[in-house]
């Protein structure tokens, strides 16, 4: 397969998935003329799966997405930025209700049967008439080339837009599977990231494209974290328009298995665009976790050292300081831990063994690796058969500007 | 009783403590003319209880003192800033243990005697022929009145000493307790914080002033953070030198119990001053999460909050953005948690109620209290009786400052 790859560049080629249309506008929400409202229109048929925060603090457009697509089928998803309609209430439902309303009304159909996606500042009136007043903008430029404009449409404090895009052929038939996400800030996802937006042209029964989409999720956007705080917001939905020859019923299998790896692979693409462009990243650091008793220790470990500020600042800083590392893996709190047994290594470098600086260890070895951009961490315990890893970025001055001027 | 309290202001008085006398001295570790050495000497009979981190990954130091603690009373007390010889394997021992050999000499008494307090980088080799070269001057200049030279001569990435003196009357008999303390990074203390040293000349048995120094580093250095990691270090020190006229021989009843609020007190005002004294801070946040199940939940909403990045951001921004609070308390793990029944208070201006913003808040009062030095956030959980209190700082520039520049 040929899954482009993204970073902090432009977008990738997005192959068009037959069935899916997007449509991008500005509602004028925070800014005139910049891109706020994105409207995706599924064809007949498409099935949806989707996953959302885990946080008990859950946004009004998360419920409503949830009840919605418990009562029918979705042939809308409404994007707004600039507001998270979140820590809004009761009125934040009415709000959220409204803009469905006004889809429905525009296009025809039930205002079950749109899903409303925001994201933005928390604790702010949604601008219902806005959003609104934008929706018959959206309808008209409705296109399924519309991925590169709707990958700009969903942003908030991003510097890039974020798309993946790959084609496999599964079965003989060809499928394509095509990604778009937005997110740098408020990033542990817990079961989905920001907002995502992923569609195939596959033919999947709704559990099994469930089924899909929480592997693929489980291995990419539940494994990175800018700054271990979980948003309000997190929503992510796979798509499958069914307009491929390849038909999918069952959630095992070679066909079933391929199109997970698919899915997975532009997940994962797109999981560590979020971290790349991690607010105020200058470094893509992805951390492994070997030689664990259980995937859980390997997790605490690798989460205790992606969220240390005293290891991301060592990373802006290029900094070699592998001593916060350990010490970090020595707080994690594993239970018996032998640190003597603990090896360390930044990419191919070993740098501990034995609970101190390795013999073969030179400041200048760990110093080119970490001029990198980026940076593989790679822990091994020594108690165990279990491995994980997740992705992080660096800690920089620009995190806290940021987020210091947030609401300014 | 009076407490002197400790800010960014020049130390209080400090009560000598007689039978404890304190010697500081320049070793040249890192710095030419720079104090880094601290010897402290007690009185026959001194009775000495301490606590050390529980990271799996602690230091050579900690190593010794809990052996010579288990062999012998400590007679010397020998603390070297700008090397933590942690990390640094077997050489790491003998290099401690060569330390308390130089102090023994000159001195007179058993090596295991003297406990060796360790703090600054962590993997390189201790500077082992400095401090014991700069030994002899430090005993010659050992003085009951030597605390304030002690609490400059034991600091690091500090900005100011760290020290707290009361005098309590128990039973008639004035009691004077005196401590120091210092750590501005890598603080979020397990058992103790980076270094801290409080006396007093109560006479005291070594299983009652285990006691109550547990007691007291619980209610205060224990419930301290400045950036979730704990160090490897981390020590304190309580000393009873028996020198007035009160005796306690029981670790309970109105005597032991007055002599713990002494302590106590005297070890949250020096907990407080390390978090002032946060690397970058520019807040002392004081966090209290009540109505809790339990206060193992209290503490989870407390640490969550405490180590947020958003939200400590957000505080040095002076910024009352209460959705990334509330958010916080969404995510901290607590089970069946209704998020309606929240209520979130800055200082005495409740903020968020019923899953939204109270009605009757203003940006400007929630602004009026962002402005101040020192701001507590109230969150009631509404579940149950428990309740915790933590003390944080905000996250500045400076913080990401201070860490990438730290080794350069």
């Amino acid at each position: 397969m040929t899954a482009s790859t993204v970073s902090n560049n432009p977008l990738p080629v997005m192959h068009p998935v037959a069935g899916l249309r997007l449509g991008t506008t500005c509602a004028g929400i925070k800014q005139e003329g910049r891109r706020d409202v994105v409207l995706m229109a599924l064809a007949e048929g498409t099935q949806v799966a989707a996953v959302f925060t885990r946080n008990a603090f859950c946004a009004a457009p998360v419920h409503i997405c949830r009840s919605h697509l418990s009562q029918t089928a979705p042939r809308y998803l409404l994007t707004n930025t600039g507001n998270a309609n979140a820590g809004t209430g009761e009125p934040g439902m009415r709000d959220g209700l409204a803009c469905c309303e006004a889809v429905a009304q525009a296009a025809g159909c039930a205002p079950e049967a749109v899903l409303p996606f925001s994201t933005g500042v928390i604790g702010e009136s949604l601008p219902v008439e806005k959003i609104c007043a934008a929706v018959p903008a959206a309808l008209d430029v409705l296109d399924e080339d519309g991925w590169d404009d709707a990958a700009h449409g969903i942003l908030t404090t991003d510097t890039v837009p974020k798309g993946a895009s790959t084609q496999v052929t599964i079965d003989g038939k060809t499928v394509t599977v095509t990604g778009i996400a937005k997110g740098s800030g408020m990033i542990r996802p817990d079961m989905a990231t920001m907002l995502a937006y992923i569609a195939t042209d596959a033919e999947v029964a709704q559990p099994v494209l469930q089924a899909c989409l929480e592997q693929a999720v489980n291995r990419s956007f539940n494994r990175i974290t800018v700054d271990g705080d979980t948003s309000t917001n997190d929503s992510c939905v796979l798509m499958a328009t069914g307009q491929s020859a390849l038909s999918i019923d069952e959630a095992e299998g070679p066909a079933f298995e391929a199109l997970c790896v698919a899915v997975t692979d532009v997940c994962e693409l797109l999981a560590q665009a979020i971290v790349r462009d991690g607010e105020g990243a200058t470094k893509l650091i992805s951390i492994d976790v070997q030689g664990g008793r259980d995937s859980e220790e390997c997790l605490q470990v690798a989460y205790a050292i992606a969220h240390s500020p005293l290891v991301k600042t060592a990373f802006f800083a290029s900094d070699p300081n592998w001593g916060r590392i350990l010490a970090v893996v020595g707080r994690a709190g594993l239970a018996d831990l032998d640190i003597d047994a603990v090896q360390l290594f930044l990419d191919d470098v070993c740098i501990v063994r034995d609970g101190g600086r390795a013999a073969e260890y030179t400041e200048e070895a760990g110093q080119a690796v970490m001029n990198r951009d980026e940076i593989s961490v790679c822990v091994v315990l020594g108690r165990g058969e279990a491995c994980e890893q997740v992705w992080t970025c660096d800690f920089s001055y620009d995190y806290v500007r940021i987020n210091a001027e947030y609401r300014t």
